[in-house]
């Protein structure tokens, strides 16, 4: 994808944040890796006034290289995954209500439903408290991810992060994240939900990963 | 209805599942009977992408006859249906989300409300837990609505189905049983909601299903 | 009003009832007095399809004296209503998710909120269970709100009636009793809420009801 | 900002109270500083029929000294802000519900997230319950924002007041506590959510004042 396709897709992207109900105001963003560095969006801008101009070249320390607006915040945390992850290629950040509900109680989000088994092949994580500014958040994702299955992590007392070969992959694990963290909510408020066997949660994610979808 | 009748209409019936908040990215679908096989959504696009030619066809075992892409990988599940039960003219299954967490619970939707008792006729059954691929979620739906009136099944920690003599008409009991799922779930949690009588449940089931709408 | 005019209004009135999340497919109705008569929904019509000559003409029994169509089954209770209240010139019933919930308990509302003494000069009270097709329901909505300042009841396992001297008053109290509801669940869930004072009330419905807006 | 622009500002700003879901029917308001007086909403008008010219203005007791309609009945509360915060240039005042659950509890709204950290810089404080119609609501508010960093206050049984150097950071506070409001809420139903620290909640108030966004 050249740098202008790669551009207008990105922008494409972030309106989907708040049209999925997944952001408030200006919070959340996505990034595409681009060669040796990313692509994100600009710091406390709007989702309606962003542009494929707008977006923030950065390298992979987070630091901006191309652009006239300072990166997302969270640039360093975006930029810290992709120096450790080589196959992300995408990674969307959002405070999406019922998983961040979840994550403020430090808990990891139970697979009770076939649809999170599909997607995330198990729980969605929880990690420890880690605070922004520096590169804490980018090494918590990558310690906890790197032993998952899931795409998606949330972390406690904060939000979510997920990641993907594209920014449109991590972009479908954080709607679904939100889904599944909603209705296993819901569940909880009901009762005791009934557990998925670990060998049931294989099954689905082995079918999910090689069956679904046009081949 | 002819056959480009039929794919038009299956389409635009699709566009109602994201419009009515039944269904998150890619997953659910319709499928309508047509002559000795079905149509059905195809796998793992999004409902914005589909039009009247991407509907597969499949047989009544749901194996492709017509069509570029992959059915929906629930189509032996509609096959199923449709084989067993001679009455059913469409099929809709959805994770929608309230109606999913009484079904994570493995509990039936008590029928606590005029309204459900009008269109289901009782409380929405529960059925078991059944894997993806082969025949078993068919069997199990066909299995519990042969002995019900509800046009709609929940099955754990999975989702819904719901059948009709029409496409519209299944999809119809879909959007009312995510309806009636959310107002049961908040009546409990406000606290133990009045029953209704079978008695009352049947005089509101009989008049409903002769006496309103347009003859 | 001419009686074009009227039904044009409530033509637009009724497209307001799926805008503001209050109805469900084709459940939900709202009428107007028209002078002996009354004008309604016609039964099983969803709302997109509604137009101004669709509306149906009954006398003050319920029994259609204009247009082709059946009237709302909830005709006869409409037209109770104008029969023992002659202030009333308009009616809406819904049931909508969170005061039906409240409904399905046989739980009033409780005022614990200055936007529900403004509006409703009280609790919203809760009516016993009555069978649609008589004029059970007709009887307890008259029974009950003689007796109170607010135009809104909720019918247990049911849903809800409002009035008003227009249409557009009732369906103003329509949507303020599904927000009061919501809001009114939310505290509930969240602990005890603190109560308003009978004085209180007082004090915010006579100023509400004789400053407020424009005059 | 000319008298023009700010009087088109305003309306466009009201127009994201609804889209918001910060409102219902004609409840809510915003208003802004005009020289030794303030520019607010009428009272009673729905907000699709708002425009720059119904807007009203008054004198910082809250009487009207330009426009054909009637102030908002909390024109006297917004002017007695104005009076006593002479930092203010805009204030919001919605009845948004989750925020007005906390306050039907006459409880804070807990500092829990890092996102509430950033905008509130601690809870969102709970004021005691005021009368409308003299100055009392407005004395709370400023007895209870005068020393806080939180641009937004919940009045017990009441609703939310929300404060900004401009009409347009008040309306970002205003989203932004319900937005809290409701991940505050979930993460209450679910359990007992972690607390943040003191010292954590300084520092993530003090980077999001000095570091986020474009400078």
């Amino acid at each position: 994808m050249s740098g202008a396709d790669l551009r207008a897709e990105l922008t494409a992207l972030h309106l989907e944040l708040p049209r999925q109900g997944l952001v408030t105001w200006t919070s959340g963003n996505i990034s595409a890796r681009d060669g040796e560095g990313l692509l994100i969006k600009p710091s406390g801008v709007t989702f309606e006034d962003l542009t494929p101009e707008s977006m923030v070249r950065t390298d992979l320390h987070g630091q901006r290289t191309e652009g006239r607006l300072s990166p997302s915040s969270d640039a360093a945390t975006h930029a810290y995954i992709y120096r450790h992850l080589p196959h992300v290629g995408g990674v969307v950040h959002t405070h999406s209500p019922y998983a961040t509900a979840w994550a403020a109680n430090a808990r990891e989000i139970p697979c009770i439903l076939t649809a999170m088994a599909d997607e995330f092949g198990g729980p969605i994580p929880c990690g420890g408290f880690a605070l922004i500014g520096g590169e804490e958040i980018g090494a918590e994702v990558v310690r906890v991810l790197a032993g998952h299955r899931s795409p998606a992590i949330i972390l406690q007392n904060h939000g979510v992060f997920t990641i993907g070969p594209t920014p449109r992959a991590a972009l479908k694990a954080a709607v679904m994240a939100e889904d599944v963290a909603r209705t296993a909510y819901l569940a909880h408020q009901l009762g005791q939900p009934q557990p998925l066997s670990p060998a049931d949660i294989n099954r689905l994610y082995d079918r999910y990963t090689t069956v679904y979808g046009q081949r």
